[in-house]
């Protein structure tokens, strides 16, 4: 078993994603390999929409997972490959038509695609990329793999449907707002760390570790992402900042703060993110309001608890530096946010 | 063997697809209880548009050709049953996502889902039916199945891609357009008649035949809606005529009309299908001159063509009360433009 520390605010370094970058360099090489061959067609626009995003520079978590979930187990062949190739794949589809449901227009400080080649081709092309990476889970062969990434694309599905409906309705509840990320992000991360043992022929303990680092690790993921949207717990206002606010999403930062605000508050979130009518200063205000009510230090303690359920279904997994990685992954994705 | 009469224009009654819906009803019985179930989900939106579309009464033409082509063989399981949802399920998404892309109004003489609960869950429940629809394939099993409907699935939508390249230009050549309505149409065609005898563990001569007949089917089909979208051969000007013509499709009528029209005749398709300025009277116009280049009637003589060539894929599958049905629904497509 390993032993993983548990996350805290002292760390002896600045946590870093490289370990785990430097662990699976092989495998990342073959699959980035996959993702632009089959990101091919010879429908043009196909592989320049395709190159666009993946040029674009993820940090590709994600496929990452699977790897170092297959290879923790010593898995040799190179179905792990296959099927990371595919998650980002899944990953990059639900991008291209998260960002035409959104209408944004930027996606990792570049234009997004739909406003370069528009909405129509952002949709099909992401239906082809969903296409391309069922084609590929196929090609490995594990109906226990194509089972739970197939339900993945159903869930990551049902949690943007499900987030249509919370959008800019400040009545959203914490269990709703949960229900969403469960299943926009933390169901990818779990599914694409499960398929490691799969693939690897582990036991039923294993894969379902996998699975719970993954989950606990998509959830801290994405309140951070949220707190970020902020500016983070010092509530910095950097550059990237406020793009849910003008967009009416509704996040667990906003939903603490409404929940503890004055009518006054209320009516303040009601005409920004429910009437989407923001002035000037509006951000600065609502940055205001998520302080008093320590509502983005509150986002990151979740966010924290989130990671040391990670951190700790890491014990059941073999230690080692798979292991180490992982654990590092973890403190990695909140340091963004401390 | 089958013996199949080759299609005429003197068939002996009006043809009619009831032979088809009849021999397969038990199972579209099953398939449709299916996909009302398949369709649920706890995200209201979900079911609300999902049965929207599946209540609106296409056909199920797709589902019906893999109860067929699997009952055919005497296939006693209930994988066809459920491959046969996932099909219809592919096409219900494939129809979201179209018309959104199309920016289309009406589907099937309803308002589309687009217009009712607008782009973002036309979007988001389309990629909810295709991950159930991949949900259920797995189901079954077949990773020979799951090859084939997941190709189809990225050939479809590097079709629609394909066609939003062809769509407003005028240059689009005959060769163009045949490549899109392969990938669009008849590929889905093909894989829902060829898993049949997949799931049926036929030989490789059955499965060839299954996928050739509906394959050309496919054409045949598309080809007629063409003409049929300009009034068919007699140019009838019905309610549901002028759809392509204003959203700037390029079909195979207007393909061979160009291409047999004066410098002024592609002047006007240019001003009407790149240009989008349509004013009263164009569309009149417009079926002038297919008439004139005989352009619809030579659309339905290519469909004709492939419907024969669907019938000689019969004749490899066995004889029977099946086989006759899959002929009589070659004549039934045909027959709804003659």
């Amino acid at each position: 078993m390993a032993v993983v520390a548990t996350y805290t605010d002292d760390q002896p370094r600045r946590p870093s994603i490289q370990s785990l970058v430097d662990l699976v360099s092989g495998g990342m090489g073959e699959v980035n390999d996959l993702i632009l061959s089959k990101a091919g067609s010879n429908v043009e626009l196909i592989p320049e929409i395709a190159k666009h995003l993946i040029s674009s520079g993820g940090k590709r978590l994600r496929p990452m997972l699977t790897l170092a979930c297959a290879e923790m187990f010593g898995y040799q062949g190179d179905g792990h490959v296959t099927l990371a190739a595919s998650v980002e794949f899944m990953h990059t589809a639900t991008l291209l038509h998260d960002d035409v449901v959104d209408e944004s227009d930027m996606r990792r400080g570049k234009l997004a695609a739909r406003k370069l080649w528009g909405n129509q081709a952002s949709v099909l092309v992401g239906d082809y990329l969903l296409g391309q990476a069922f084609k590929m889970m196929v090609d490995v062969g594990s109906l226990e793999a194509l089972r739970i990434l197939s339900t993945a694309s159903a869930v990551i599905a049902e949690g943007e449907v499900l987030q249509l409906g919370a959008a800019k309705n400040i009545a959203t509840t914490e269990a709703d707002y949960l229900r969403v990320i469960e299943a926009k992000t933390a169901a990818l991360f779990a599914a694409a760390a499960e398929v490691g043992p799969v693939i690897a022929g582990q036991s039923v303990e294993m894969k379902r570790a996998a699975r719970t680092y993954g989950m606990e690790l998509g959830y801290a993921f994405q309140l951070v992402d949220d707190a970020l949207d902020y500016g983070g717990s010092s509530a910095d206002l950097g550059k990237d900042v406020g793009d849910d606010f003008r967009e009416g999403k509704i996040t667990l930062p906003v939903v603490l703060a409404v929940a503890r605000g004055t009518d006054a508050d209320r009516d303040f979130w009601r005409r920004c993110l429910e009437g989407e009518e923001i002035q000037d200063g509006d951000l600065e205000q609502a940055i205001e309001l998520l302080k008093k009510y320590d509502a983005l230090s509150e986002t990151v303690e979740r966010a924290k608890d989130y990671g040391n359920k990670a951190l700790a279904a890491l014990d059941t997994l073999p230690s080692g530096a798979h292991s180490d990685a992982l654990g590092d992954a973890v403190a990695f994705c909140i340091s963004r946010v401390s």
